[in-house]
C-alpha cells in the first residue's frame, strides 16, 4: 500500500515552500511522489469551451484528458475525501503520498515550524506527529530536523516509509474496506499466492491485484 | 470490469455534440459516465503560482487537488495510455466509459457520420464498430440511429453494455495483466469466493478487489 505522510502546520509556515524542497530530494534519490492538496474553495482545472469541458457540463462524472506526456481528471465526489480513499480512488504508479495539509486526517504528519511566525505547534503526538521541522528545537520525542536540513529529512522519511516492508494485503468488497485480522490477511495471501504460484508470470511477485465482477 | 465505447467520426463529424447529448441521456437514466478525451497537443490544467502547480514543477509525479464536490488529478506518464490502461490507473466509480475519438484503439466503436460533411465512413467492422448515428443510412451489419435518435441510442448502450453481466476477473502482478484461460479464471473466482464467504461483510459480494503488496 502506498504510504501517506502529511506536511502540516500553521497558516503561513512554509509548507508548500518545505515541499518545493522536498520533493526534489526525494525524487533525485529515485522515488516517485504523489502530492495532494485540500481546496475548500472549489477549483477550475478545465477551460470554458474546450471538449472536456462540454462534456463535464453535459453530465460527465469523471472527464480524463490524455497525452503523450500526461494525464488529467476531473471527477464528481459525493464528499470530501480522506487521504486514504484518495490514495483508492485516484492515485497509482507512485511510491508515496504527500499531503499538503489535512491536520485533522489521521496519517502520519510532520510539521512545520518557523519561531518568528509562531508560538505554539499545531499537532501534539496524539495527532500522530511523526517529525517536526524548525529553527528551533521541541522536547516531543519525535526528530526534529532544521529548515534547511532536507537531506536528513529525506534520509528519514526514506527509512520510514519507502524502505521494503513485509507483506499487506487490502480486501475492498462492494466499494467497502473489508478489516481482516493478521490470521486471516495472512491465509487469504498465502492461499492467493499458492494458487497463482505455476501461472505463467506470476514468478515471484511483488505486488498482486484481483478484481472480480459480477454476482455468483 | 467498466465497459468501455468510443464515439468516433472524422473531422467536424459532431462528436462532442453527440456526446452533449447522450451523456444527460444516460445520466438521466441513472448511469454514471466517464468521458476521455485525447489531447496530442498536451495541455495545461492547472494554473501558475498555484499550490498544486508549485508541486508539479518541484518534481512530483502525480498531483492532486480535492475539494467537498469534486476532485482533478494530474499525472506524468511513460506514454500515450491505451484506454484500458486509463480505465486501469485512472477511472473508478462509473458504469460506461466513453471516449470522443481513439478510432485506432481496440475498443467497440459508434461512429457518427454527417452526410454533408464526408463520403465515407471512418471505420469498418474489423474496426470494432457497433453502430452508426448518421442523417443517412449504411448496410455495415451493424444498427443506425438517426441523428436525434438518442433515446433508441441510449437504449441501444444501455442493453449492450450496462445491463447485469456474468462474472469476471481481471489479475495484475507488478503492474501487468496477466492472462486467464476461462478454466483459469473460474478456479481463481471460485477459490476466492469460496475463501472470503464466511468472512464478516462478503456476503453475496458483486464486485471484490484484492490487493496484495510486498514479497513472499
Amino acid at each position: 500500500m502506498i504510504p501517506i505522510i502529511s506536511i502540516v502546520g500553521k497558516s503561513d509556515s512554509g509548507k508548500t515552500t518545505l515541499l518545493e524542497k522536498l520533493l526534489p530530494e526525494l525524487t533525485r534519490r529515485g522515488h516517485r511522489i504523489a502530492t495532494v492538496k485540500h481546496d475548500i474553495h472549489g477549483f477550475e482545472v478545465d477551460r470554458e469551451g474546450k471538449d472536456s469541458w462540454r462534456h463535464k457540463r453535459a453530465g460527465a462524472h469523471t472527464v480524463v484528458i490524455s497525452s503523450p506526456q500526461k494525464a488529467a481528471l476531473i471527477r464528481d465526489v459525493e464528499k470530501d475525501l480522506t487521504l486514504e480513499e484518495i490514495r483508492e480512488k485516484l492515485i497509482r504508479d507512485v511510491d508515496l503520498i504527500l499531503s499538503e495539509g489535512y491536520k485533522k486526517d489521521v496519517q502520519p504528519k510532520i510539521e512545520i515550524f518557523r519561531k518568528e511566525k509562531h508560538k505554539e505547534l499545531l499537532c501534539t503526538k496524539e495527532d500522530n506527529l511523526i517529525a517536526i521541522v524548525s529553527d528551533r528545537t521541541f522536547d516531543m520525542g519525535v526528530p526534529c530536523f532544521d529548515l534547511d536540513d532536507i537531506n536528513g529529512l529525506g534520509d528519514f522519511i526514506e527509512k520510514e516509509f519507502l524502505s521494503k516492508k513485509g507483506s499487506d494485503a487490502i480486501l475492498r468488497v462492494d466499494g467497502k474496506n473489508i478489516p481482516m485480522t493478521p490470521f486471516v490477511k495472512d491465509f487469504v495471501v498465502n492461499t492467493i499466492r499458492g494458487m497463482l504460484s505455476s501461472l505463467k508470470g506470476c514468478h515471484d511477485p511483488k505486488r498482486i491485484e484481483i478484481r472480480i465482477e459480477g454476482e455468483d
